[in-house]
């Protein structure tokens, strides 16, 4: 039961939509509810939807299918929105499984079951990419955006060694109330962005690039150094905390 | 001319507490006002606060304490708010002669003179520090937040190694609007923070530490690779950044 | 033989179970044996139990798998107990064909004999890891202190971004008279678990994450710059490493 | 009122030396004292004595001649042991003020007044050093073993390039419960120790060599890939850590 | 004899304004020059005007002022221009004495002295710097270059956070034959200027910034990425280095 | 409609071989165009040809072939130039199905068509490598170069460690107007030739070599940290970005 | 011709075993080639013999098979002895075609021929490894200085963990000349083996390791850190090249 | 009592020179000593003479002046010849008054004592640098090399970037026995210099340079990925360890 859904239930009571014998119970199974389960190799934490007003997100790294395939089915049982990143196809083949009505976004990479309503985002999230080739962590950082309840947009390959691109685009920069920047090689996106407008943006460092890009560490170091003040950072081709945090962002 | 002040001309046109005459000239001398003045070290961005909604903040940080009084002074001269950043007291000096009226802050290091109102912010700003080493980075935060319009509060000393004394605030951590972390040597406190709450961390790694802490890489490592999802980072002992970002989120 | 078949032997002589005769040519023959076999790629260090009172254990990394099988039949061929890491399914294949009687654990991919009876621990050793991605470190810490004579506990899945869960494990955290931390990200876990507990802590940094995780780095500078005094480090992903020194602790 | 306190009061209680009147008294100014005291700047833990068995410590770098001595007196006036690490001499002016008691090792920088007694370690802690140089690192060890109650001897100068200085010294290395080994440049000196003993080596590298010894970068990498199993790492220069895990380790 | 004077000396033979013999002895005279003068601790290259068309450049750093001022007076005896970089005030004290005609360009910490004529630039170049900050480096870069013969024009504090600060000045980025770009923090700046115009970009990062800039860093690694492949760079903070490679090709 | 382009049409009108009105649709064609073509992923600059002399240049490197043929398919089709870089066989035969009359370079991993004749460069591009294994790099550069318009020569395997192979061809490095030098390992080739020349040197470092060679970082250094004044940069491996700078000065 | 074959020509000239005529076209002969050979992507240094006793040898790292066949066909023609190091088996079977009497060294991953003797080491040469991971480096090593004219013996797996397998072997390291020392992990082995000895150390780390020890670079760390200053370090894996300098002391 | 002392005794003894008394009381006087004094800070190695030819040397860096004094006057007691590195004149003073004999080297930073003959080098050893700010560094080298009994000739700046300095001087490098070259900035001199000899070249990278030399690492990759083979090398600075190496080649 997340935020929404207790306001809503409590909306209903008041309204008289339903009684406080079956409101009662609701709330009583909520409370009874462990606040985690314990799988052996992972603890499911049922609490996160209370706590932050979405489920526990699973990362596919680093997991075997059948490891993400058993957290998604005890979120999926709950009646959770199921949310999982970095998913390969094998693990998606896996999740289908135990959960046969789950999404896949190829260009993601994310695997996805809505199953409970979010709270809508208040404003407009811009998700922006210097290059054709950081089109994946952006996608990741709009999907999940789009997963928790906001309204993306998407401007792609607007890097600075062709500033008309992104001038051009002026008016969709000042629409948004939170901008999502991403892009590698030197990052040097995020201050002309923020240079351009007066909401916070958040800057996704890919690991697009080769020699003395080091794996995206140019694109981290610029981002972090960034002469424009409204910049924040998060790991490098970590576009899933990108769209977490402007969602997070937008919900205030 | 902000966009507050904007909005207020405007207001008392509309209620007639001044004239369409004297409301003419007001915006014909924002419009005529070159957007940089050039002191040929420096262009002073007289634009920002149009742009951004608070004035060019000058780094004090690598310029000579004359160059940074001229620019100071030139700010003051168009009556904008003066804001200056890792300033030490010989620079403190320097502007008092151009600026008497400015203030010092000396844990932050910061040189401010308000000249004209801000926005509110809408909520509180918390600002979190792990250890008394970290004050002063902590202290640039909040003073910066502060003189932007935001309503701050100071919870120091809080890290994780007794987390009895973090834990006994967690009413203090709901209460916030956002949440600005500053922490040097492993810079766990985001991580820890920020699962206790659904409200955007701004995390601050400091260079406080020895060793293996590398001058604050270890706690920016540390903070980039944070577990939690709702962490964004700025640059080591980025307080002022920190601050600003905090306060445009606020503003939203 | 290693101190506790010398202590065994000793008190058999002395209760009259064996006579002086039989326990005499025991000690010559572990006299006589020579400290190590030299396989011209390896030097086999039978004096390790003497020294240590645990073999020398095999690290499957970097040797074919004939040389770690050659290495094992030296081993196995003295009655010493063998342990081999790192050892993937291709070495055990190897190593069935000369000590057939060695078992596999998978997950800790570790290859194990016990011939010899170890002393057994004082108290219990807790193996607590961040994340599912690091259970594969934590059962190579888990298997190699149970090899060494330990009683072992897990406690799996308790990161930092969900407090309560580890809270709510305070009493195992009570019970054990060594803790390993196992985690990858930014290694936070130990310096929260250090600074719950009074007894030693020896944290594993593990190579999950990703980014500016660089393969373990950020954990293991996290551990390493612990703001809780009780954490002691190993190299990334020693799993062995850990369990080893847990042992050595765990039978003072 | 530490662990030992809490055990003797009982003790008294039952052995008829004082009253339960008495006894509950002290119980309960121990249960009614506040976790920790806020100075603003620091909130100082009062509770780690229960939890730990040792009063907080104050790591002098980075705070005020100023901060020190508050904090020192808060913890003095609590009837705690007084322990500061890192103090140069115009910090140990500033305690002095507060704590006029208080004395200081200028060889390790350590600043201390005992108050309580502390429970005794069980065995010897040897401390161990490469070189001259270390000696600073490996007093602070020293004295912070001693301080918390340990019997401590010192090996200082046994380097590896001149090995003897150490094989003469195999019997001293035998008789010790915990080893403490100190050691920059290349940081051997671990690996050849543990090699020759069956307990637990807590390795501090230090930050003495120059050129590519990165201010203690190699020897800590060195110790951290030590081919010996039974060593486990602290902080480059972090005597205190040493000396506080060997500590914990002699009082299991 | 630098290259234009060798030309100058044959033309005015052809012209008869000096006749054979002169010009003869002026020819031998260089030719027996020795190619070096070896003062033991320097070997001061009386070749390299003739190979390169400049004089042997003196590096300040790291040398004392006594062995900067051997050198100078070695290369003003043999009537050479004069050039001395990083120098500060107590070498020039040390080189006057020496070279008394000598001048000081505190800005750029350049000494030189004038001796020869050199062959003009064919064009403009253009010094770009980034911020305040960043005018000690870029005035190195463009007084090395006025004094190896070329028009330098100076456009200061443009970085990328103001971009219509830049893009006002777009007719004088077009007007240039040689563009150095000089930036610290993100070293955002060559990308867009090398987006901006069609003629090569000499990039040039500083050590200005702080934290994750680490010491200049960020910027190169930002200018080796940049994303405008006109972009070439140079050594962090090597203005000299920098003016000197404008004018080769400004000379072309 | 690239400058030259432009230059003939004014040529040919004002020498009547074209009447006003066909010139007139010509120019309004060109201006009529669209400075970019939005594909989703990707937008298209078809205005650099304009500002820079050459069409938009794609990096084949972290696109799909679908994505690059996709953008190929666009350039081709303006009539502009194609030039892929590090275009794998796969991606090669993608582009083929879009434009058939591509040309593959597998020494250089270069793709190309030419439909537009550019400006010819002013003199001799020298491109030098110092080992065989430099050769797929110093390809990129010369393949690029020529392309663009420029007369290229070739120089390999003149590596430092055999001087006789390089001073052998001093005629060759004085014939040139501009200098690329690639190299790997130590990267100390661009200092000894930029000491034998008065030209321009771009030099390329490679990631060619094991161990400390860490990729190419040992030769970059090495070239950054040049003893001789005349060498700028490129980042790792970048064989077209020297072409492409090394062209922009041939052109000046 | 190499030295060893110009003194044995002299010799027996003056021995008469040859006549005047024939030692002159062997001179003549000598002469009149050229010093390399240009093939293109290669220029095969045919004078090193002369300059330093051992023809050029060739690096099959980054080199394509048919590549490294042209070039040991070429060595071949001349008569040379022929080496290739870092050889797969596919290189040797295209050098098999052209040179078919090579041999293949799998351990060591080298190719020779011998095809001219060589002047006798004066001593022997030990070389010593750390592990059984190291023999493949250290065979590179021992390989190299026996096809160089020296006798080798090899000392392997006498890691610092177990002092006792190297100090049985004190005889044999007094014996040696030159010692080679090939170490990985923490790289300690080279300064306790110089402790013991009085000759020359060349020490070579591996990439033999996980974790911290970062392909190697602890063990390079370890070893230019070295406290005994008899030891002089190479790249890591480079066993030729401590195996050729190795043999150029040995010929001393 | 060194080898040559241990030598010379003999041959009087078998010369008659002395008798077999007064042989055997000093050669039992030598078994006696202890093989070290352990002043507490320091274990002075008396052993080290025997075991390498020269006492132990005393490393200035990191100690006090009253901790190099008092190990001074041990070694002097011993009558053994006394070096100190990297002494301060403040270490010279504290020296003066324990061995009032001992000499400064100021440009080398070196103290030292003769008190025993050393056996003499058996060719010349040539100390090359590459610049003026070098020397220091090639003192360090050259002077330790004398004091150990080498005739030791020195070639300062002869940097790559004017090869003819270097080139002039082809005999004095034919004449070297060992090469020592000392070297800042991107150390390509090594490379040349060994690729001209067929003698061992012992590297010393410095720590001259700025910016991406980062204090010698540009220089010491250099140095270790030469591409010339016959290069070893010591840690950066290391003046005294390239001495004490080629003078043990030089006593083959």
């Amino acid at each position: 039961m997340n935020e929404l859904q207790l306001r809503t239930l409590l909306e209903e009571l008041a309204a008289g939509t339903i009684d406080a014998d079956a409101a009662g119970r609701q709330l009583l199974d909520a409370l009874r509810a462990r606040p985690f389960t314990d799988l052996g190799f992972a603890r499911v934490d049922h609490h996160r939807s209370v706590r932050q007003g979405f489920p526990e997100v699973i990362l596919g790294l680093g997991k075997t299918p059948a490891q993400v395939a058993a957290i998604a089915a005890e979120i999926v049982a709950r009646g959770s929105t199921l949310l999982i990143t970095r998913a390969a196809p094998a693990v998606y083949a896996a999740v289908l499984e135990r959960a046969p009505a789950a999404a896949y976004y190829p260009d993601a990479a994310i695997i996805a079951l809505r199953q409970q309503d979010v709270a809508p985002g208040k404003g407009k999230i811009l998700v922006v990419s210097a290059g054709t080739s950081d089109v994946p962590v952006a996608e990741e950082a709009a999907i999940t955006a789009e997963l928790m309840g906001n309204d993306v947009e998407r401007l792609f390959d607007v890097g600075v060694a062709g500033l008309h691109r992104l001038l051009s685009e002026r008016a969709r920069l000042a629409a948004a109330r939170v901008i999502i920047v991403v892009a590698g090689m030197e990052g040097a996106l995020p201050s002309v962005v923020s240079g351009l407008v007066s909401v916070p943006v958040v800057a996704v460092p890919t690991s697009i690039g080769y020699g003395a890009s080091f794996g995206g560490i140019a694109a981290l170091l610029g981002m972090l150094n960034s002469c424009a003040s409204g910049v924040s950072v998060v790991n490098i081709d970590n576009g899933f905390g990108a769209g977490n945090i402007a969602s997070l962002i937008n919900h205030l």
